[in-house]
């Protein structure tokens, strides 16, 4: 921590405030300058709140952390090794790693009937999805507005499961459902509206689930990363972050701003894997493909794609989610990505499940 | 809802949509332009997803909304006539309303011990505050930095209200401490990060005491209505709405931008009363003074301030909150714009409780 | 300037970084921390830029400025007393200052004809304007939307000055256009897409007329006031800073969020005058009257409002300008919170001009 | 445009209101909905400006946008096939086009010494740049900070490009420098800060270089589109519209956010061509590789990187920019991805020049 004085402190202030920081257990050091005095603290400070060691003077001007302020996501907890996150699915275990080719998350936004849903599945999985995503309790700015079929959602995504072996991710919204939400899912999701949701965080930390935390629309990556460290720090290590778009003066086009630096600024940080969500992160089906291919290309570990069957309109792409035909060939286009990079799974052979 | 085609969209699809339309009980007016084709929807609308309209053609370029998509919480639900909110404390009924003088709630961020929070209640109250705020559950950034002394704290509440009959207004994060928070609460707040945490929206619904809803810290306007449209489906009229600055491009010198435009437009646009919170909405003690009472010249009902007792650093203001004694002059200061706009109760003989 | 290094930066490269700072005059201190090593640098950094520095070497990791980068315009520069801006109009001199009444600017957004501006000009000084603004040439984000009448509307701006006695404010977008404009203007303003233009701060810092500007829509506090120092630093001391509405996430309601925080940030910055432009700031007339109040509470030494007549439709207010009636009715209005706080003038007998 | 009538707004305003459209040459038509009347305006409505349609009535709620504001620059002009760019150069003509590899810009930030740009030339032009970039006359947030070597440092920008055949691209920040920067620039710059300077934009659309056009660092898609709109209406129509990161809130790690979605947004709504600059978009040289790369797999036209040579600092990457072995390297792995998706040219064989 650097602690910067204002032009005006008295010296008596610095000299009571450097005891106090003594007391603390730290080693002030002082830098006299042309206008004004710095304190460079010398010791474990990576838990100390900036604001709170401002409020140890009124003289203090600004205090500047030097340490970052998380420690089990950092890269150098795990002394420069990316994680892997291995999560057992009935098609075989599946890995998020930087190690491990890209892995595909698709499914429809909430899961609706049962012949929708392992229709789906059984698509998604022949293009090569690995995950099926799909919401059964689901967050909605209105309280008039269908909030997912909960519970029967829940058993629907199983029959999913069963019929193709793929693994379940789905959010959690209220820690009353976790258990139930455990029965079925292989990931649990935390929505990009719960990520500051500390509760809820400390108790998905405190189950065995890997958890998938979406960044919240407006959190710094920092922000984001302390997210994960409650995560961590209540026991589970096994955290996927994943980018859904920001929020910013523009959302004409782009419902949302996509923050595809964040995959090599999460990289120079964290070892956690990180997955990108371009359906959110554009809102637009159309932009999807240029975005998802662009995360490949930018080092991804993983891709959740929206994709939604709907027969009626299968004449051109729907605006929120691809259909599944357009999600087939978005799966031969990555591949071509995805090769380049060697970050690509070979093809299974699209038998129709 | 305006719908609006894509300029190739065919005819067919326009009559398909339009049958559509007509099904889901509404009567679409056709409106055929130079290079578009727009469909106005006639009916009832409000509650209906403009995402989720989209989504029945690919031809639509656009879903415009023109009704408002809240209904309680607007001004029209009461004919124009704002809320009073009448929270019974152990001083006497206090008043929420555009028609009451301006309720200031003032204390610390974090209850530290009892002496402090019984201090500082004397202190507020005979400066004349209607109700004592201090967190016993603290929302953190860090899972490292401290996080309330919780249940605890409530205690301290209860003797600081005991010994000095301010009301008590205090945050949940967990819907699992609801109960016992409102054996000491008269008011429940919800923190900014929370705004969006459609479960605990739902629960301090299913009950009685007033809410105090903080602005999340991107919410638009809207979506800050439709979080408090929750909490009234849910049964509970009783919400207050605070703002407490939003994030912006600019953080240097002010942490946060108070947004007090938020002011008029939410007095064009519901009946709910408005409490502002120049703390964290500016995150500095010396830029507190001059946005409390520009909120009160702007028509806040009523205003949210810190104030924590420091004797050992009673030589100025303290960064993050207001001494006692800088509380009690700025009381003394807001009085003057409070009384200019008839807004402002006359004060109590300041005797120590 | 405090440079803090990358933990595995090599002894010797800090070494080598600490003689270069020497060779440039600095006086470098170290602080060896437990995972990084600080670099505290004594003298002249003000002139210094963090980006250049850090070009220093590849094993620094950030670069702390802790000396504001501005001088001329910093309260320190004048010893903490505020500027006092005097504009000569035909009706006397008015002042822009901390010290005195808040001023008053008013007018139409473009001069449309010669009866439209000498009748705005006749009512807004009636209602107690000391300053008359029209746009001349207008900045429009179309190419195909009304410019201004650029110099012939000059001209009716003289002949609105010739009726009134008011001074006039009015928009210079090109350097070739200075000089006309100064033989009417009494105060030249630098629009809100021209902050950044920094050819035009060089010349209007040039010449004589004091310059009002506005501040860039999303230009941070620090920027703001580098724009500034540019136009003191060519030599023109007689900046008036004028905040017109940020750009944020959120414009469904207000169409900028008006940073009336900017206000207590400005006074503990800088000496020179602050104007508020509420008008544009909200974007809607209807929550000009709210804001307007809020900054004189709030310590806005002068306020700039639109006022258009629009006798056709003198049903109720226009949407981005008030009408002279209501203009006159919130001058009335805000006499109450100017005169509470000391900063309103006298109203002049409203007698017709 | 679509208007939407205030709820409260009397019939016979409407009935003036749609008279008055008429006047105009628009056919207004009426849809009475359940709370609101909305009218439809049929006719030549995309030079019209919503505001100002607003202010027609106090009744009007607010005016919708269906058509695009934009022409000359929109897909349709040139009924949907993208423009093709062809800048002459020593070297022969290079295409900025869909159709094209990716144009690589690569060279310092501004231009220092006559070696320094020359072996900058050499060594970008070796990786297979078609173009050298570097400032003459710098934008620069301080006065007191190096703003270029203006007139002296297109002479050496000219020997840069007698020695290497590259072309030049060059900022200009002043219309007085137009003509001798365009001796030596095949491409002229409009840089990020004057993307609103609507002069400016006037006069290098009445000269006869192609434009490179940076967006505003807050500047919306549309807003972008109609500076473009500017220049193409000035009569030139070669313009390659430049992303180098939006302002967002979050700027700790990035210093921009580096909007990659406006490669798909841009491709479904102009013909013009696209450029990714990584350095300014994210501000630290390890962030540009993922970045560049991510640019060319969402379809991006061309690069702009910067390239600075600091044979002292040889020993890793410098802060802003790559050094011209970075560079060299960068340049071999973006050729995977530019070959996969066949927007590579065949390397030139790597022959000192």
């Amino acid at each position: 921590m650097i602690v910067v004085m204002k032009p005006e402190a008295p010296a008596e202030e610095i000299d009571r405030l450097s005891a106090e920081f003594r007391e603390m257990g730290l080693a002030p050091e002082k830098i006299v300058g042309k206008h004004k005095t710095v304190l460079g603290l010398v010791g474990e400070t990576a838990d100390m709140d900036a604001l709170q060691l401002q409020d140890l003077s009124p003289w203090i001007e600004q205090v500047l952390r030097v340490e970052k302020p998380y420690k089990r996501v950092s890269k150098e907890y795990r002394h420069g090794e990316p994680s892997e996150i291995v999560v057992p699915t009935p098609n075989g275990p599946v890995v998020f790693s930087a190690f491990a080719p890209v892995v595909v998350v698709a499914g429809p936004c909430s899961v609706e009937n049962e012949a929708m849903i392992v229709e789906t599945a059984r698509r998604v999985k022949a293009a090569g999805a690995k995950f099926l995503r799909g919401g059964a309790f689901k967050p909605r700015t209105s309280p008039y507005a269908f909030q997912g079929h909960g519970e029967s959602a829940l058993q629907l995504l199983q029959a999913a499961k069963d019929a193709t072996g793929l693994g379940i991710i789905t959010e959690v919204m209220d820690a009353a459902d976790l258990e139930i939400i455990c029965e079925v899912a292989d990931v649990v999701q935390i929505g990009a509206r719960n990520m500051h949701n500390f509760s809820l965080l400390k108790k998905v930390g405190a189950q065995d689930k890997p958890v998938l935390l979406k960044r919240g629309m407006s959190a710094t990556i920092e922000e984001w990363l302390m997210a994960a460290e409650y995560i961590l720090a209540a026991g589970n290590p096994n955290v996927i972050l994943c980018e859904r778009g920001i929020r910013t003066f523009d959302n004409q086009y782009a419902r949302n701003t996509l923050d595809l630096s964040a995959i090599p600024v999460l990289k120079s940080l964290t070892h956690l894997p990180i997955m990108i969500d371009p359906s959110h992160g554009t809102g637009k089906s159309e932009y999807v493909p240029a975005m998802a291919a662009a995360a490949i290309a930018a080092g991804t570990d993983s891709l959740m794609i929206e994709v939604h069957p709907t027969p009626s309109k299968a004449l051109s792409d729907g605006p929120q989610s691809l259909t599944p035909e357009r999600f087939d060939r978005l799966m031969r286009e990555l591949s071509v990505i995805g090769n380049a990079v060697n970050r690509w799974e070979a093809q299974p052979v699209p038998v129709l499940a």
